[in-house]
């Protein structure tokens, strides 16, 4: 891509300082010009994931955060904790761009016939600094959205999708058969009990309190336990004898909740089990942790053999591995079922000064299952073209 | 194998009972009859593994066992604690033979050539019951021992021998380079240390106090780190980086010990990133948990980002996945160096009397770095032909 500094447009940033100040901000940036391959977006739809979250606020503790600036250009201030700072001297001073994916309108495309095709065109992307009145990125990144889809509707066609298609196949190439899902009633929870519903595969749902039990009943959920129930255990290990299941896909991390899914895992294995073996059941068990919702370590008690593995796991290590034939095999997946299958539900529509409220970060920067927002970089914005 | 009831011979035993008592007795068992590919072999010295130790006891506070039968066929009980017990269903009331491997001389040999070949043959064999005066086995499980070796040379012939080659192959076949060993003073250890020395891998040593540091740097080791010194975390790091390994395997378990190795592989590996990411370095780190001598739970902190793994790990379903030609080229190594690469050194040898006398239960109980013991089916035993 090309820069001509004589357009700019707005953007969001974070920045991390060596002393542990964290300043977002709302900047103006030069509007680059796509290079062949590329194509301009407008975007009119980011969603705050909590991997955004993570970026944005760096770990810094909001609830203390002030603001200065001005009305339009806010800066937002707070404080990085030690702990968290530690892993951070690379990003120290680096003005960093947010928002893993988007989507709005192709406002101008490079030469190629692939850019052109998408000229005017609604389309998502997954674009790394989505949190800008205008992203440029490779045609490849993008998807162009199903005729009639809005941006909102297409906003989210990237991070939840291809996690919730991942997890499943993930589970198949680990040579599992059912899989168990905890913060079961997320945004991406909601998701991936539509595609396992779609796909006929058994999906064990662990949530925290009833409330989202019932929600996901009312989706169709055949598994559910409640991991505030006094029951858990046993509910959890006859749910994991019912479906099978010898994977499980954890948001939490922090705590026992590992633990207790090999714990459960292993009895529901060991009945079946004929023969004693002191290293336990032979079949492996695994739980991928891919969150952080839960803070403090994972303890793990090991009362469930040898055969048992926890470990990270993010989507896109997965895609890589996936490689290009198997992305574009998602993608168009994820294109046909956009209004069913993998759509997702907002709290609200922010703009950048939104956004840099004190009072809604209090909102959106507590990661709250169901509650999630998108920021439209061009709302509120007097209308440009750059 | 067929069975001949007019001659027998001493078994060693381990029974639990359903009520939590523990019964460790010598029983007269029937001695069989080879069939065309098996071997009758009269084990000479059997070691006692943690993994035999684990089954002989079943978890019983061996401190407070006591000891009734007679003094040629002597029987000790104790109590199994609840909280092992449960685990142990599959195997209440079966009374098990014991040993995973020996060696000893053929006393007896099948009609077929390979059986044949070996009468009167020193032979080491993975019998899983070992402490048998007479155990009959199939060709595959044996190993010819290379001529003048005596069966205590050769009785730890298979599992110390494949565990080390089996972490050497994994290391390798996951796409590391060098690799990390904790409780690295014991038998296994010093072994694994040999392995790594004539093949020329960086293996980072772990041990628990000064002494085993020098036992260790005597025997040419070129990493050690002493988990008891207050430096040990920058010494860690410090020698992943030097040595570039990223997979550990850990015969501790409990503890924050596997974290603290994750938290030193991403700092080594973090000094040469040149760009920041939130989900740390790409690097995949694992830490395969093979033993329990650490009791309590496994605390994971998960600062090392998202690229890690913690699981358990075996030599047998290693082995399984290697396949027979894999384990015929261990083997065979294992043969040709038996007196180098692959020697153990014992603290003592034990008569079944002996093993089941509440002192020396007290010593070989404990699982003390260097101090393993051989039991010896046949001493004191009047010389008997079957």
């Amino acid at each position: 891509m090309q820069q001509d500094d004589t357009r700019t447009a707005l953007q969001l940033r974070s920045l991390v300082k060596s002393n542990g100040d964290l300043e977002v901000s709302v900047v103006q940036v030069p509007v680059p010009t796509p290079a062949a391959n590329e194509v301009l977006v407008r975007v009119e739809a980011a969603p705050i994931n909590p991997s955004d979250l993570g970026l944005l606020f760096a770990g810094a503790d909001m609830t203390k955060a002030s603001q200065r600036g001005t009305k339009d250009q806010p800066v937002v201030t707070a404080r990085v904790p030690e702990a968290a700072l530690k892993s951070m001297a690379a990003r120290f001073d680096v003005s960093m761009p947010i928002g893993n994916e988007g989507a709005g309108v192709v406002a101008e495309a490079g030469a190629s016939a692939a850019a052109q095709a998408l000229l005017g065109k609604t389309v998502a992307a997954l674009g790394g600094a989505m949190y800008s009145q205008y992203r440029c990125v490779p045609v490849e990144q993008c998807l162009a959205l199903p005729a009639g889809a809005t941006p909102a509707e297409g906003a989210s066609s990237f991070v939840n999708p291809l996690t919730a298609l991942g997890m499943v196949e993930t589970m198949r190439n680990e040579g599992h058969t059912a899989l168990v899902h905890t913060a079961a009633a997320s945004n991406l929870g909601r998701m991936l009990n539509r595609v396992c519903i779609k796909d006929g595969i058994a999906l064990v749902n662990i949530v925290r309190n009833g409330a989202q039990g019932d929600l996901l009943r009312a989706l169709g959920a055949a598994h559910i336990c409640d991991s505030s129930s006094p029951g858990f255990m046993q509910e959890l290990t006859e749910a994991l004898a019912a479906s099978g299941a010898t994977i499980a896909f954890d948001a939490i991390g922090g705590g026992k909740l590992a633990s207790q899914i090999l714990t459960c895992m292993e009895a529901a294995l060991l009945r079946k089990a004929t023969q004693y073996s002191r290293y336990g059941s032979p079949i492996h068990k695994q739980v991928y942790v891919y969150g952080g919702l839960g803070l403090g370590p994972i303890e793990l008690n090991r009362n469930y053999g040898m055969a048992w593995g926890v470990g990270g796991w993010l989507v896109t290590p997965f895609l890589q591995k996936l490689g290009a034939a198997g992305m574009q095999r998602l993608k168009e997946r994820v294109a046909s079922e956009l209004k069913t299958t993998f759509a997702s539900s907002y709290a609200g529509e922010l703009s950048f000064v939104e956004a840099l409220d004190l009072t809604t970060i209090a909102v959106y920067g507590k990661i709250a299952t169901g509650k999630k927002y998108l920021i439209n970089p061009n709302k509120g914005v007097k209308a440009s073209r750059p």
